[in-house]
């Protein structure tokens, strides 16, 4: 097979990717490319690279068939795309990265419903206290939750806390979606024009959408009121282009949100004088929520890579058209 | 149906039970007994009640086909037990409970993985830090997670830690367990023989055991230093009596064990003098992994109704030689 003998190089920052992938492939070859990257990476066939470190070159890799990248948000690749790349692009996303950003969702609403922190707070002090929330609380099967995005990381968000009771809601692109099979753990799916009433029925709203030019900003301004009623909470796992940072202050000052759960900003890392830091009702974590962990990265390349050789569909190739 | 006509009565410090079983089953009669328990007890055929408030008539309930009990932990009424029941006893338990332990145990295992705490005290000096476990944590996807009690709730923790990605192993009283079907979530089945190697192949130790004469102090003395290899994590949702105190704490100085996170003691409320409110090493609540809520012990009560008028088994019949 002729792939077998392709030149595969990794252009990337995370700790350990070539050591994983030899693992992983062990009879590829891979080449890592750090220094003289503008005349290495012209001969690259295949590439594994970080978007940031790819994206002055998108246009000058003329023996490239395929560029798989390293995470799954195209944010810093997206810019520099004007017109069709002459190869097959793939992100990084699926189970591992699904169940990652599945595990922080449901810690943060535990944390927020059962007060987790004043527990914390109370032990310092000694003090077996059962007050307020501590005793007294939502449970997941007592929630509406719904899901903005719900593409692989939503669909893994939507599973799991749908195994918890939860009843899920979910919102997307797509004018409509069958309720079986994959998606059998949405209760109802909102397109466009529901948008008004998913957020109205949502405890908890949780972004997973990527930055396209249909999402940026599509909860600026009024459009948080549907939630008053609720008083949902929102987390946003997914991009901060969702909402402005004075519209998102504007939704919590006047409670149309009880709070805001945010691992993802406009300006990150979020700037000192940002007025989120400090408000009660907000909960910042510094864009962790899922990281690409250099073993998933490789077992992903491995199972693409399968695909690739054999011209079968790649699930997670980009769509120019769609903006991710 | 001659029981449709049976007094059902309801003793219970749980709020609005009564108005949840009403609107559960609006075509019974239910009693509520709060004064005069004495006399008014002696007539109920159906009881639906707390432990503690029942202990001490258990011999004394003439009428009484079957009691259904409000929580699943039989402590406060099993040492008031010294011959066979001349009725039905039911604990409560199944899906909710569950499902409240599962999210309970994962949000414990993640805040501990991500630094959960510590993100929320950079909040405090507008600090976005990313250092330490932050951003370089384990998921439940690396994790060994090994259950021990593979009832109701040891089995909803493990399908939920499942199909997050965790590998999971069971220890449990029966010498065998076929892992198919309900069972498929378990990687591999320990019974008493196999308690070192479970623990020594474990990440996570979780405890649901209930106490019973073969679970109390199995954890004991040196039983521990099995766990010294990956320094597993110890989380005790089940009962304190699996483990005394001193020697919980010699396993934690002695690195055996890296981090407790305790629900359940032995002693509750935990006194303020307990050298483990100030130990870096554990995280205590006040027991409240998981609560009846009236409209859960409702809902189950409904279910287990059926079950009986029909005069089929009910699941969690108190098998009194099992002591749960």
């Amino acid at each position: 097979m002729k792939f077998l003998k392709m030149n595969i190089s990794v252009i990337s920052k995370i700790p350990n990717l070539m050591k994983e992938l030899k693992i992983a492939l062990p009879q590829l070859n891979f080449q890592e490319i750090n220094e003289e990257l503008e005349t290495n990476i012209t001969n690259a066939e295949i590439i594994v690279g970080d978007y940031d470190l790819l994206a002055p070159h998108i246009y000058n890799l003329p023996k490239t068939k395929w560029v798989q990248g390293t995470w799954a948000g195209l944010d810093a690749i997206m810019p520099h795309i004007n017109k069709p790349l002459p190869y097959l692009l793939t992100r990084f996303s699926g189970q591992h990265f699904g169940q990652m950003m599945a595990e922080y969702v449901i810690t943060n609403i535990v944390n927020h419903e059962r007060d987790f922190y004043a527990i914390s707070e109370n032990q310092k002090a000694c003090n077996w206290s059962q007050d307020g929330n501590i005793n007294n609380y939502r449970v997941i099967s007592d929630l509406t939750i719904g899901i903005m995005g719900i593409g692989n990381i939503g669909s893994w968000i939507g599973k799991c806390l749908n195994l918890l009771g939860a009843k899920v809601l979910a919102y997307g692109r797509r004018p409509s979606v069958q309720l079986t099979g994959e998606y059998s753990y949405i209760s109802e799916y909102f397109a466009k024009p529901g948008l008004p009433m998913f957020l109205k029925n949502s405890d908890y709203i949780i972004n997973v959408l990527p930055t396209t030019s249909e999402t940026r900003g599509l909860l600026n301004g009024n459009v948080l009121q549907n939630c008053k009623e609720r008083e949902s909470v929102f987390i946003n796992v997914g991009r901060g282009t969702i909402i402005d940072e004075k519209d998102l202050i504007h939704a919590l000052n006047n409670k149309w949100i009880s709070q805001a759960i945010l691992d993802v900003f406009l300006v990150e890392p979020l700037p000192k004088d940002s007025p989120l830091w400090t408000m009660s009702q907000v909960k910042i974590t510094p864009h962790v929520a899922a990281v690409s962990k250099p073993k998933h990265v490789a077992e992903q390349f491995k199972e693409n890579y399968e695909l690739f050789i054999n011209n079968k569909p790649i699930p997670t190739t980009v769509n120019l058209a769609n903006e991710y």
